[in-house]
């Protein structure tokens, strides 16, 4: 069966485009920089140990991409990568800088109620900014388009 | 500089061994299986990311390996896997077995006030059990062993 985006990863998040297996999506909370890389497995995987070794490597060097990132472009005081899984089954990885400032330190964002939709220029401005870290697609608002 | 564990994990942990380049921990916390891995960098690196690529899959086969142990000792419903660092820098893995039933479920376990420290014949069993899962070393006993 084809790969299909979790309902509620697709309605909580921005689609920016693909990176390696992953689609790579911006969490729609503005409070802080939070990026979610879901590996577009044709099996329904919940779990990381459950992704082949290749595979795995693939979403982890997607990570650390999307690390440099966030350090390069916001400058935050830690990262914080996670993989839950309690609420949304699908296999999703968290990566999100933080800040000694931000609304849920020093506790992870999980437990923090506190949410700010982005404005869409915002979400604009973030998704050209990732352009150059992500694969190239024919149209970077797709996350699912084609890759050269 | 030689690798020294941070304190606070030192006196929050039971020490269960080494497996690549990581220390193996086991939280004092017996609400829920919760291991975590300490790569024994010389350098004092806090981020995933700083890891060379070689350290970084090192770290994450071990993880991998982990989740296999939890998957089949424990049977968990979840396994969540974070690197925080927002309290105590010295990076470290957290890979913890969550079920529906545990206190702090759906949430993450850092955000859980309820503790409960283990028996020290808990203890000694959760080493026992794990040691096949580990590289071999002189003394089970001290996660800073020598290895054969």
């Amino acid at each position: 069966m084809a790969f299909q985006l979790h309902p509620r990863l697709a309605k909580g998040c921005h689609a920016l485009g693909k990176l390696g297996i992953c689609r790579v999506l911006l969490k729609d909370n503005a409070l802080f920089p939070w990026f979610i890389l879901v590996p577009e497995t044709e099996d329904d995987i919940t779990e990381f140990h459950h992704l082949s070794e290749e595979d795995a490597s693939d979403v982890m060097r997607s990570v650390r991409r999307i690390s440099h990132f966030i350090d390069d472009h916001y400058r935050p005081d830690k990262i914080n990568i996670g993989m839950l899984g309690n609420q949304v089954p699908q296999l999703h990885v968290h990566v999100i800088g933080r800040f000694e400032s931000d609304p849920a330190w020093p506790a992870g964002v999980w437990s923090c109620a506190e949410k700010q939709p982005y404005a869409a220029a915002r979400v604009a401005q973030v998704s050209r900014l990732i352009q150059p870290w992500l694969d190239v697609t024919d149209n970077p608002d797709d996350a699912g388009g084609l890759e050269f």
